[in-house]
This record gives C-alpha cells, sequence and structure tokens, in this order.
C-alpha cells in the first residue's frame, strides 16, 4: 500500500533542524516552508548564503494555516512573508526564482551581505539565462527520470537529464559556475543533485557520463555550506522520493510530469 | 497545400518597418530578430521603451548567416548581441524575459532612459512573478487555443486562456499593470494581445468574458507606441498565424504545443 501523504515525516532533520532552530526567533522576513521541497531549499540556501534575518516556519501541507492560505492561496512552499516595519501589515510573494531575485535584490553586495549574482550586467545575464537552463532542461528530465516506469522512458528521461547537464558543465568555470562567486545557478542546482542519490540506486543514473568536470563541480556543490545546512538525513528524503520512484507523489510537480505537462 | 516556410514575407511591414529603418545604424548592441515572432516583439518593445541604441538585423530564418549561429548555435530569435568596445569581439544573450531584464540592467532609470521594471524591491519582484504568470499560463493556453484542431480541446483551451487573463486582470492597476509606469509585465503581454484578432476571427475568442477591466487594460496595451511601432500590417501576421490554425507551423513553440510538452 501507498505511504499516504499524511505519513510524511513533518519536520526538518540533522543539519537542517539545526539551522531551523536557528531562526525561531520573529522577523520581517519569514519563510514558509517545506523542509523537504528541492524548489523551496533554494530560496532557503539564498538566504543562508545572503546571510539575511529570517524567521523559519515550516508548513503542514495538510494542515494548513489560515495566515498562510491568506498570504498565497496556492498554498504552495516555499513563500515568502515581508512584514512591514511601519504598520506590521504583510505581503509575500512566490516562485523559487522570483524569491531568488528577491533576497538579491533586498541589499546591496556588501561583506555582510555576499552577493549570489555576479556584479557585471552581461554576468548576471549569463547567469539567470542558465537558472532557466536548470529549470527548462534539467528538472523536467531529473523528474520523469524519476517517476517514469516504463524502462523505455527512463532510459530517454537519463539521456535528457545527460545531456542538459553537459551543455552547463561545458559552460562552468570552477570551482561553482561562475568562478570562485556562489551565485543563484549553483543554488538552483545544488538541491537537486543533494537528492541524485536516489536515482543512482534506483535509476541507473551513472554520473561519471556527464564527465569528469561535472564530478568536480558536483562536488563542490555538496561541499556547500548552505547546502548541507539545509539539508536532512537521507532516510527521510528517500521516504519522500520512494513516492516519485512508484509514480505516487502529489505534489503538483508530479502531477505535471505525470500528465505530460510543463512544471508549475 | 501548406504555404511553404520559405514563401514567409521576409521583411517587417508597416510601422515596424519604419522602426527598423531608423535603426540601421552600426551599434554596440544588435537585435538578431524575427519580426513575425511575438517573443522577439517583447524584447524590441523593451529597446523602445528604455531608448536604447541599437542596430537591428533580421534574421532570414531559412538562410542562417554564420555570425548569427556563432552567437547563439541553437538559431534562436530574439538573439541579442553585445559587442566589445575595446576589442570588437561579442558576446551573446538570448531567452526574451532574460534579455528583457538585461535591458533593464544596461542603464539606471533617468529621463534619457525610462525603466521598464517599478524601483520598489517588492514591486519589482511582484512583475516578475506576473512575468512568470504570463509565460506559464496564459501564452501555453495562446498556442493551444490556436493549434488544436478539436472542438473540445479548444474550448479547454479557450477557458484557461479566460481564466490565466482573469487572474493577471485581478492584480492590474490601470493604464498598465503596475499604474502609470509601463513595465516588463505590459511588453510581455502586449505582443500576443497584437495576435488575439486571428483568435477572435477563428477560435471563437471572446474578450469580453473576461471582463470591462480587462478591455479598458487591452485597449491600453494596443494604444502603447512601442507596440505599435514595432507591430506589422495584419495581413502579413495573417499569413503566419494561419499556419498555426491548421497546426502546420514548425516554430519550436509549436512543436511544443503539438507534442503537449512545455513551452522551450
Amino acid at each position: 500500500m501507498p505511504m499516504t501523504d499524511e505519513h510524511i515525516h513533518p519536520v526538518a532533520t540533522g543539519l537542517a533542524k539545526q539551522t531551523v532552530d536557528k531562526h525561531q526567533e520573529k522577523q520581517d522576513i519569514v519563510l514558509w516552508s517545506g523542509w523537504f521541497c528541492p524548489f523551496n531549499q533554494r530560496i532557503w540556501m539564498a538566504l543562508e548564503e545572503r546571510k539575511i534575518a529570517y524567521h523559519y516556519n515550516e508548513v503542514n501541507p495538510y494542515k494548513k494555516e489560515k495566515h498562510f492560505l491568506d498570504l498565497n492561496p496556492l498554498g504552495l512552499v516555499p513563500t515568502l512573508e515581508i512584514k512591514s516595519k511601519s504598520d506590521g501589515s504583510s505581503k509575500a510573494l512566490y516562485e523559487s526564482d522570483v524569491l531568488v531575485e528577491y533576497i538579491q535584490d533586498l541589499y546591496p553586495e556588501s561583506d555582510e551581505h555576499p552577493s549570489i549574482f555576479p556584479s557585471d550586467t552581461y554576468d548576471k545575464s549569463w547567469t539567470r539565462l542558465n537558472v532557466q537552463h536548470i529549470s527548462k532542461k534539467i528538472i523536467p528530465a531529473y523528474f520523469k527520470l524519476q517517476q517514469f516506469q516504463e524502462s523505455s522512458d527512463q532510459e530517454k528521461a537519463r539521456e535528457e537529464l545527460y545531456q542538459g547537464l553537459k551543455t552547463l558543465t561545458d559552460r562552468v568555470k570552477l570551482p561553482f559556475f561562475n568562478g570562485d562567486q556562489f551565485t543563484a545557478v549553483d543554488l538552483s542546482l545544488a538541491p537537486f543533485v543533494r537528492r541524485f542519490y536516489n536515482l543512482v540506486e534506483f535509476r541507473d543514473l551513472d554520473e561519471s557520463k556527464v564527465g569528469e568536470k561535472w564530478l568536480k563541480y558536483r562536488e563542490n556543490l555538496m561541499n556547500r555550506e548552505s547546502l548541507k545546512n539545509t539539508s536532512s538525513e537521507d532516510q527521510y528524503y528517500t521516504e519522500i522520493l520512494e513516492r516519485y520512484l512508484k509514480n505516487e507523489a502529489q505534489s503538483e510537480v508530479a502531477k505535471a510530469t505525470r500528465g505530460g505537462q510543463s512544471l508549475p
């Protein structure tokens, strides 16, 4: 019998749990979060990278608070709540890549708040273009490989994933996409790379086929503090990813992948 | 017999032709353009709105120049070429929404170069979020309504289009999305609204069903100088749109719509 959604582990574990505990004080910025969601982990990493004060608030996906639904009627994580200092009113934003840009715009670059985009205008646009490459090519292939049940469909998705990773890898300067600076490209991809272990085990993913340079880059991503500090323990991801492998997951992304639709 | 691609009218007409003629001088920024493409018209409008000096270069889609393919191996318009002042070397960017952000970042807001994003950080992100709404909800429905051949499929796409437009309209401040300022939301949508006449004629599109406020907003979009000055004459759009109506078009977007894939 499939695990019902209600049995998903309700909170972050491991190093992610320690990070959650450090962000329980009230702040003007509230991350309405799902510990398990790779899109959510992007904005969480962005907050950590830029050293922004934020209040972490785990959303129980099966018992959503009224205030959360008022903020985002779509009920999706991640949602960022921004509280007004003057009158205490709240505004909301969502869509992980919009949130990452918001976090960048919030403070100018400084030692206190390192930037997650290059300062050069062309390089900033090139970063955005490659974030789109990840969203349009790599992530759909990742979800298809995970959910598709027929081995010929999996084979096609695996090739798509290798090809998407190769295109990106050719552009990587090392140690990170833009060289020394850790940017939006890196944090958009890293949460998915963190979950690749599951595809290695159950979907014959062999990252050596992407090439030596990819293996070096992926190691640098995996060693990044902001990824490690927002990651839960493997066993809890595995529980959830199992539902994707069986094509039983009910997230918006899972439903879109199943129906051959574009990702929401 | 279907019109073959080679018979597409090769250059802009009407007011768009006049704008092309005004931008034949060499400049550091070159728009490699397709006069007929609505995504291309976005970045063309952005250049006009921000009053950026640019060289307009029409790409013949059936005889692409080597220099163009060197810039963008995907061979897609719009592509922006950026020439270095110092050594004459060139870099390229593509993806219409990435290009619109690039044009924004190129010069700070001034009387000489009006901004196409709000200056407030939250409002800027809200603008981006609604550009995504257009890309993810409105445009896929537009292409489906245009290409689908079964009336039940058309009915579903038409409802999707109405729903996407309604969600956006609720957020419109008038006269434009953000009020008086004409922004990236407006220029991302306007080129498609410009082509709606074809869906009104052949796909029972009835925009009054979206509501009075939509009709007011769409009129404001249609009257915008930057839209008019980058628009060719109806008959030339109609020739091309006919191929979409018959589901014979061979653009990347047309192929993705036909195959039930996400738009490239």
